[in-house]
Formats: structure tokens, C-alpha cells, sequence
């Protein structure tokens, strides 16, 4: 099937199952079936099956599905089963934070270049990176050919950040800024917004638990 | 309709409405359209004006939504007109970004106490807030009628601040920590997990580009 035509909703669900099989086989376990990730994610069992089952066969009938297979599986369809290299922008309190999360390698990524333009933050060391000047950009992310970036920059410096990325050949953003970028429609952006987070919840609240 | 009874991803999808709708009103704009918020969006106009239309009818064919009225709608169907208390667990880099996060009293929020274990941080002031001992929890969640946190702490704390949190009362939990929590079923979780949005983009990008 052509890889446009299966819904976005439906590959945006794919990492989560990921995740969970992962944390699974941390644990030991080597068997699973639908029932019982869809129970870990608060999905329907035919949900699942029915959005696994566009990229193929993935189990038996009765027997379920073999964990590690499923896993190789999904990092080549979401296409993680190499590493992709990371630019993160922004070595504010933020950007510290999001250096020192521990997912990213298993998650097939590695953040390989860090930038800022404080002169305070640049030549600092953050764990095994020292911090560039953000003048440096095109020049680093050619020279590395990094084609993800992660925006951890004030709000206020999020645009020119993301235009300087997108001409420096960046073709996927990840943002923490809350705003929307304005970008070419060839570019891919994920926005992280504890906002968007905490009002999907709040529906489901009683409201005299206000 | 039952809220029980709407499907939990359109629910998901109208904090996005919601946002797009107020960055056009904060550039002055007071009509809009099914065909634009998609367009800023990423999503068809009939998606949008379906989910729209499992809580009425916000506009006329053909002259569109009047934006003022359709975010008061929004907000109140998400039940953030009135401002919710959130504890933050966490004072650390991610904690202190979080605080500096723009975001929150538009959308409904207020972070009105902080905690961490740590005794270097406790007590110290950040912007508003000062540090609480976490040993205070149970007891300043209860006096101030705090029912969302956000967990801000390394993944190797993050249950067992969970269950102190379940244990204060708390119903909804927004989770940094990089791992699934055990939850009782009338606890709600949504996790900020930067790997899950990276892998929803990889997909997309040629494999020449790794």
C-alpha cells in the first residue's frame, strides 16, 4: 500500500504500540496479543488489529504475536531501525532537560548537535556535546546531514529558528515552542504542548472537581 | 450525548481547534472556516466539522464560525473556562521550563504549587512559586483542591510519585517520565514523550535521508 494513503492517525498510533512492546520485552516477556496492549494503552483490541493489519500478517490466530518480531517490524515501517541524527536548538533549562532524556537511542535517534546563541551557553559541555554557535547551523547540519531538528527556543525565537532549519535542509521539526510554525508543506512538525496534553483530560473531569 | 459516548480522539482533536482558534483571534481575525482550520491544521474540513457537530451546530453554511463564540464553546465543552490548580512534581531543569511555559493560564491552568525531594531546591523561589518538601503532597494538594499534576521528575521516581499523587486525590496526571504508569481506571494520563512524536514524523521521510 502506497505509504500516503494509510490514515496519519493511524501511523501516530504505531509508536505507542512500539513503546509498549519495548517496555515489554525490558520485562521478559516474549508473547503478547491485542487484548493485552490495547488493555496497557486504553485502545480496543480491534483497533489494533485493524491498523497492524495494514502493513501485513503480524500474528496467529490463538497464539498472538511474537514480541520481538513485532517490534523489528514496526522500527522499519516508522523507519527507526537505524539512528537518526538530531539537531536540538536551545541549551536553556529545556534544552538540558531534553538532552538528558534517556529514550532516544532506543527510540532510533541521537541528538548529535546542540545550539544556542547566549554566548554564556556557547562552548559549554552537555554531556558529550559542547554547544554551538546557532551561526554554525547550515554549516553543521550540511556537513552531518541531519534532517531532524528538536526547537527549544522562547517562543518569541521559534520562527526564525525553524526558517534557518528548514534552509539548512531540515525536514522534520519537533517544537516545545508554543506557537505554530509556518512551514514548507514538505516539511514534517510534531508539536509538544503540555497544554493540548491537559485539556484532553479535563472533558473527562467532574466539574465540581474544579 | 453521553461525553462517554464521543469518541476519545475527536475529544483529542478539540484543544487543537482550540488553539489555532485563539492564535487567529490574537491576530485580530473574528470569522473563520471549516476549509482554514484545516488548512492550519493538517486535517480535512469535514473531519473538523464532523467533530464539531457531535456538540451542535457553531456555523452557517456558508458565512462560517464566528471565532469568539466557537473558542467559548470549545472552552466550555473542554470545561477550561474557569482555571484549573495543577502541582507540579519537580523542580529541576524540566521542572523550572515547565514554569516558564507561556501557555498555561490561556489554557485554562495554573501551576499554583511546586515539590521536589530534593533539600537544595526546597524552598527556593521560582518566579511565584516556592519549592515545597514533596513530604507536604498529600497535605497542600487536599487544602488547595488540586486535581491535575504534571510529574517532572527522572523516570526511576515518577511511580512512586504517581501513587502519592492517586493518593492525594489527584484524577488527571500529565507525565515527562519516559515510561507507563500504573494507574487506577479513573485516573487520567497523557505522556509528553518527545520519541513518540519523532517516530510519527520518520515515517514520512525518505529512507534516503537517514
Amino acid at each position: 500500500m502506497n505509504p500516503l494513503e494509510i490514515p496519519e492517525i493511524v501511523i501516530r498510533r504505531l509508536p505507542l504500540y512500539l513503546r509498549t512492546l519495548n517496555l515489554m520485552a525490558a520485562q521478559g516477556q516474549t508473547v503478547t496479543s491485542s487484548q493485552e496492549i490495547g488493555e496497557r494503552l486504553g485502545i480496543s483490541s480491534t483497533q489494533i488489529r485493524k491498523d497492524l493489519s495494514y502493513f501485513g500478517e503480524f500474528g496467529k490466530q490463538g497464539t498472538g504475536y511474537n514480541i520481538e518480531y513485532l517490534r523489528e517490524q514496526l522500527r522499519q515501517i516508522l523507519q527507526v531501525s537505524q539512528r537518526w541524527k538530531v539537531a536540538l536548538i536551545g541549551a536553556g533549562d529545556l534544552g538540558r532537560a531534553v538532552l538528558r532524556y534517556s529514550g532516544f537511542e532506543e527510540g532510533g535517534f541521537e541528538i548529535t548537535a546542540v545550539f544556542d546563541k547566549d554566548e554564556q551557553k556557547i562552548g559549554r559541555q552537555i554531556g558529550k556535546l559542547k554547544v554551538l554557535d546557532i551561526a554554525k547551523l547550515h554549516e553543521v547540519i550540511r556537513e552531518q546531514g541531519i534532517c531532524i531538528a528538536i526547537i527549544a527556543v522562547p517562543a518569541s525565537e521559534a520562527q526564525e529558528v525553524a526558517d534557518a532549519l528548514v534552509n539548512a535542509g531540515i525536514k522534520a521539526i519537533l517544537s516545545y515552542a508554543p506557537l505554530p510554525l509556518r512551514l514548507p508543506s514538505n516539511v514534517q512538525v510534531h508539536y509538544i504542548d503540555p497544554v493540548i496534553g491537559l485539556q484532553s483530560m479535563t472533558y473527562y473531569l467532574s466539574p465540581e472537581q474544579i
